[in-house]
């Protein structure tokens, strides 16, 4: 069974801290939104849906204790809280996505008093909450087809119940062939500067007893040259309308790798990721990161004082080295922009079209 | 001023540590073989030329105390030192080769006594050593006429002088550019997992003064995206006959993404690392390294326990990626069979052919 990575437990939020694994399994109790955005910050929690579902914990953290009297300031709190936290990462799309739909719930219901609308933003929370973890079964139930007994698939950054609030996207897909009885392997990009892909990827499929190899980023290469590799199956922080992905650096890499070895290269994500308010992958904000993750990672410093890094969180691969897009609503295959448009999500959880 | 990576001084090898670089620079005085054998196989001394100088400056160490009334003894014990330091490192041939010509030098003055015999080895290993550092300087030269003022470069793993005696290949080609007064910049591929790109390159080009960018394996796609690469020049641990190429794990994947962005992509090597007694890059042994330099490679673990690792040193280079040969010799283009055995080295250092 999938760990539950976040959940809300009365007036407070209870998550792993992702920076512990896979030394220590530790839960955070967290009831301060400034607490939150330095966890999501760090990455104690991450994961574009994950994310998403913080963001709408944290609007509940913002304004639980808000006095029922003062109306007014609870809408100014509301959007003060939601714009805090969404600058708390750029590129995840679900994010915003989040924090807008909680606040529409407010918006649409403004006549209602303090109490009311405390309750409705709770309820609206929990369902993103549920939404995320149906979402992702549907999606592994649709991905998971894909895939035949003994298949080998390349995965890049964590995609498992640790991305999402419980199940997991890519690797979501992984545990559904696996409850439907397919043996597959896994071959598991550690992913640097943070090596989500060893410390969380590796500790998740182990836990399911799914066969996993971990690799450098820098050996998908040879291992495709071997004829290893069956098909690739990654996440997205954002994918644009026309199906241009955002997604952990090295994404990129591995879908021209992909093309070089006529080897099939799905993105495995929830329509809450796809923003159709964008036209192409140029127009996503790409967050760069500190550069002592690089130089000083894993607790001693590997090069020299005052290294210039170039460390961006996110690559954008073009729609045309992308296979299909696998959603809830099924497998969405090219052209991307008609598609994805046309598919309805079996959920709420769409963007704006 | 490039630093001096390995020499022979009096009766001992001196020679920089590399796994203490770049937060200390540390010279090794060794004088067992032993010791070397081990330097050789955990890294202290790395690089294939370089590695090939040691193998020369080891046969030193393991005939200098033997008696000098033993002929048939040492000759048998040079034979079993070269057996004994060919084993430390399967893949780059610059060692077997530096064996080779050291053990002829002794076959072919059979007749002699074993202090004159003593004397040969020393001169041919002092041979081997100044031989590196002409060729470096000779391919250098070669090859910085390939760049221009502003090149900006792409480099994977250490190819500088800390990979020779004293100047390097791949990074012996920017230091030329860089004496040639052509300001040009380096984006530095970390190279997991022992990091020699971050430790070893960042470092020696910072030393001279030249402007490099560390960036992360899986980052390069996306720097060759945005446009930032004009060429690739990495070095060689063994190169076949007809041209492909075995070099650190992720060269493959540089030569993958240089030909899906239109980027020639250059193979800076002395003629001491083509073996024309191979045809294809098939034929090279891949030395498969300990998993624990992925998993715990900085003092600190970063995938479960019993993690499943895969793990080689090395990757090949189908020939067809190759837009040419950098060497002492010149600059070789395709078709690489035949131009590679029609040029001759301006040294000693081929290998038979």
């Amino acid at each position: 069974m999938p760990v539950t990575t976040i959940e809300w437990e009365n007036d407070h939020i209870r998550m792993i801290d992702q920076t512990r694994l896979p030394l220590e399994l530790v839960h955070l109790k967290i009831d301060k939104v400034e607490v939150l955005a330095e966890a999501i910050k760090s990455l104690r929690v991450r994961g574009a849906p994950a994310i998403g579902v913080a963001g709408a914990f944290g609007i509940l953290l913002g304004i639980q204790n808000h006095a029922d009297e003062d109306r007014e300031g609870f809408f100014k709190l509301l959007e003060e809280t939601a714009i805090y936290l969404n600058a708390t990462r750029p590129t995840a799309v679900n994010l915003s996505w989040a924090l807008n739909r909680m606040q529409a719930v407010a918006n649409s219901n403004a006549g209602q008093d303090v109490p009311s609308l405390k309750q409705m933003l709770r309820n609206e929370a929990l369902e993103i909450w549920e939404e995320d973890r149906r979402t992702c079964r549907a999606l592994g139930q649709h991905g998971q087809a894909l895939l035949e007994d003994g298949s080998r698939i390349l995965t890049h950054c964590n995609t498992g119940a640790l991305a999402t609030a419980d199940y997991g996207t890519a690797i979501g897909v992984v545990f559904a062939a696996n409850e439907a009885g397919k043996k597959v392997h896994v071959y598991a990009d550690e992913t640097r500067p943070l090596l989500q892909g060893a410390r969380l990827n590796v500790w998740e499929l182990m836990n399911e007893g799914i066969d996993v190899t971990l690799i450098c980023d820098n050996t998908a290469a040879a291992v495709m040259q071997k004829g290893e590799i069956d098909c690739c199956i990654v996440g997205a922080d954002r994918i644009a309308a026309n199906g241009d992905t955002a997604n952990k650096i090295g994404t990129y890499n591995v879908a021209v790798l992909a093309e070089k070895h006529n080897i099939p290269f799905y993105i495995a994500a929830p329509y809450s990721t796809i923003d159709f308010n964008i036209t192409g992958g140029d127009q996503i904000p790409i967050e760069q990161r500190a550069p002592e993750e690089v130089t000083e990672g894993f607790g001693r410093r590997t090069a020299p004082p005052n290294t210039k890094v170039y460390s961006p969180a996110f690559d954008v691969t073009p729609n045309d080295l992308i296979t299909a897009i696998i959603t809830e609503a099924g497998v969405i295959y090219p052209p991307f922009e008609a598609n994805l448009r046309a598919r309805t999500s079996q959920t709420k959880s769409q963007n704006p079209r």
